[in-house]
């Protein structure tokens, strides 16, 4: 039971992988690409499908659930959403399975049950949905449909590591139906302002807002808006998207409405989805070489309570009262009550998991009238007096949110640079690593060339205005009318 | 879109279907045998979920996420299980498509791209699980593992219906490993308990609580735990079940723990689900010819608050005032300040769709100090006093919760007979149709006989102890030692 973590100094990548497996996020199963979410990963994702979906909810969407299944024929009905999901799809050919003759107790493939028109696994459900919203939508009066739905997807992608791109993953996607182009812009930079503040205020991942290129867009989308996180290895990932769909999935499903001058016109949609892929960014972000670090709000336990060395009634009375009124603040807290542990395993325990307070219950600190309070982002300790012990520990869960931000935000911006040189940005990449701020004329060919001679892409063109400028292409040295932000991507 | 619900008495199985799809429950989607879940009916699946959820935490389980692929290797481990499902199973043999040079701008599928092992997607869990659980558990230490998943199964059924039966469905699945049968024995009735409560305190549907006969049993299952419901119609659904697994899935795969006397030991299961039938369920127990009625507990909104006949100052004042109050008590309200639609119009809706209490604000009323409220399941209207309206609308909420569980329980007693005779029993299944509680012999040929000559089946062995007494079999006249409940079934 020896939970080695190798150290992310040595090898970030087997890092990540040590501590998703021994952490308890998730483990591997026997389908290839695909991962079992364990019970802690689990309940952290809870935590984060419930904010985003108050969020969500709040901004006037409902839930609905469409079939896991697109029949072939409305899956290539938009073409370029199809030709971009087609090389990574999981097909259903056959629905039924029989006896094996030539094996006892075996089975195989029917193959008389074949089916007579094949079903694609949905990779996303853009096809499925706007099928079923020529139904849904007549006139004016049937739109917006704002609808989020939540759901598991399959993509069957060649490389996989957990969490970060699996075959099967857990998701959410909004579809949402408008009358005019405006409205459904509005609508998409909405969603992409809702996934920026879970990612910062709940996630404590700072993010960089952007439009992604043409070439790095969705299949099918006239416009993709992304979040782009800086991990620790300087790397970036990409957080959430949000896309303008304009009429492509209209045209391509025939669905159309009555505008209120009794005018027939196609309908506009966005979409807009994060997924698990958000539990990889989190651990990658604020964790540690010693395990876990996760931001309070979302921590699946926030404080740990742990007698020393043993539960003892003088002990359990003092923990059993600050549990009751952590409880009554809406903390996430448990008192560990098992003998069969010592507590420094115990603290390994918690450490190992990001249990961001630990407070330690011990007879002798009792007799002072102090306990002990441990915060794992920066594993300092101090002796608190008992009557302050709980509202210290309020104080703290909100000073490990902020602290953790903040750190994150201090590393990207240690790695980040402004470069129009070239040579000091291709060594950048080759060496260190991290965001870079340069100049693009604007062409494909000029990124497919970037990423080709550094493997870094264009992560987006941030929407700050500040990177509003003229410039000259860093590789081209043609004209450009701004910064793009540039890095080597997970 | 006139909205035209089949009576009841004139085809109870159209108006069920009239019923689901116009109150905004479900719609058919394009693919054979999957529906769509609206809005309104996955607001209700959250709530039946929530409640679920909170029970299943409070007995100690917690959420995880497995694979919706299971290999066939691994399916077909446990025989009696692959048996049962074999005949039903999608399954996933290429992984690829790619552009028909036949067909411009179409797709097909790859050949190349198939898989070297077909994946069947989960008709329910126990195979890819207890393959998983192989590596989790080693010792007694290990036990009891008590892990529930909130997932999406395909069983390919021939005849589908929204709800009742579908090819896709929404469900929990409950997989728990313990290390003595008696553990395990004791778990599956834990949960067949709590599906027991949820059913008649949440859903405000009385069942009879029962074992399955071998016959019926899941397939792989030492004992299923049932609850059966009687809808309107006076036909049986099975409503849930906990399914007791013995030792067959830790011997399929190879699950062993070391007991505290250090010998080694096959692990004990459980399994247990309830699946957005539910909602079928619940619709078929409460509703009428005027659209759905819900019990208040699950309802998606509980109170509508109509101002009449439209919005005004003063009516908004005080319909803002009811709302405040009554969200302050977690209330589910909204108040329909819409005003293209007539008060009449909206009456219908939240008619139709089981909204169980209405307020309606008038101006002329209002110089009374008068409100009306008219509840849902009765139709009653009354005048209450603005000052006690809250007050009222929040008694209301029980009475029509008790209200529907006490009409549900008198309409099953008034269908629920005790035979004796085979021919009574024969024509009471071939005319009104019930409940019946018989005597049966025991045995499978019986079991098989009865339904051949009735299509009745044996729902279950009740087991209340008032119907272990000794008798004669109904149809073999041989010896019996105890009543069984019998009843055409959904």
């Amino acid at each position: 039971m020896a939970k080695v973590i190798t150290p992310r100094s040595e090898d970030y990548s087997q890092w990540y992988n040590d501590l998703v497996y021994q952490s308890g996020l998730a483990d591997q199963s026997a389908v290839r690409g695909c991962m079992v979410i364990k019970p802690h990963g689990y309940a952290l994702w809870e935590n984060m499908r419930d904010v985003l979906d108050r969020k969500f909810k709040e901004t006037g969407h409902v839930n609905a659930y469409f079939p896991l299944f697109v029949p072939k024929s409305l899956f290539e009905a938009e073409e370029k959403n199809a030709e971009g999901f087609a090389k990574e799809c999981a097909i259903v050919t056959h629905y039924r399975l029989k006896a094996d003759p030539n094996k006892k107790g075996k089975l195989m493939v029917d193959p008389e049950a074949r089916l007579e028109e094949e079903l694609i696994v949905r990779p996303t459900s853009e096809a499925i949905i706007w099928n079923t919203y020529r139904d849904w939508i007549h006139s004016y009066r049937d739109l917006p449909i704002l609808i989020n739905q939540w759901a598991n997807v399959v993509r069957w992608e060649m490389r996989t590591r957990p969490f970060l791109r699996t075959a099967e993953f857990l998701w959410q996607e909004g579809h949402t139906a408008h009358a005019t182009a405006q409205d459904a812009i509005e609508e998409s930079l909405k969603m992409h302002e809702v996934y920026t503040r879970f990612a910062e205020d709940y996630m404590a991942m700072p993010v960089i807002k952007g439009a992604k290129t043409a070439n790095e867009r969705f299949a099918g989308a006239e416009e993709t808006y992304t979040i782009e996180a800086m991990m620790q290895d300087g790397k970036a990932l990409q957080a959430g998207t949000s896309h303008y769909l304009g009429q492509n999935f209209a045209k391509a499903f025939e669905v159309k409405y009555l505008t209120d001058q009794n005018k027939e016109e196609y309908v506009y949609a966005t979409s807009w989805g994060v997924s698990t892929r958000l539990i990889g960014a989190l651990v990658m972000t604020h964790s540690d070489d010693d395990g876990l670090i996760l931001p309070p709000k979302l921590a699946p336990i926030q404080v740990a309570v742990v007698p020393i060395p043993k539960p003892s009634p003088e002990i359990d009375a003092v923990g059993d009262k600050i549990v009751a009124e952590l409880r009554s603040k809406g903390i996430r807290v448990i008192y560990d009550r098992d003998e069969r542990n010592r507590p420094g395993f115990k603290f390994a325990e918690y450490e190992l998991k990001g249990v961001p307070v630990r407070i330690g219950i011990g007879a002798r600190d009792l007799e002072k009238g102090v306990v002990e309070i441990a915060r794992r982002d920066t594993k300092e300790k101090q002796s608190i007096d008992l009557n302050s012990a709980v509202m210290e520990t309020m104080n703290l869960l909100d000073q490990i949110q902020n602290n953790l931000f903040n750190k994150a935000k201090d590393l990207r911006e240690s790695k980040t640079k402004y470069l129009d040189d070239w040579n000091s940005f291709e060594e950048y990449m080759k060496e260190e690593g991290g965001f870079v701020y340069a100049h693009w004329d604007g062409s494909p060919e000029t990124e497919d060339l970037i990423k080709e001679k550094t493997k870094a892409t264009i992560r987006c063109i941030p929407m700050d205005e500040a990177f509003k400028e003229s410039g000259k292409c860093i590789l081209s040295g043609k004209p450009s009318t701004g910064r793009v932000l540039l890095a080597k991507a997970y």
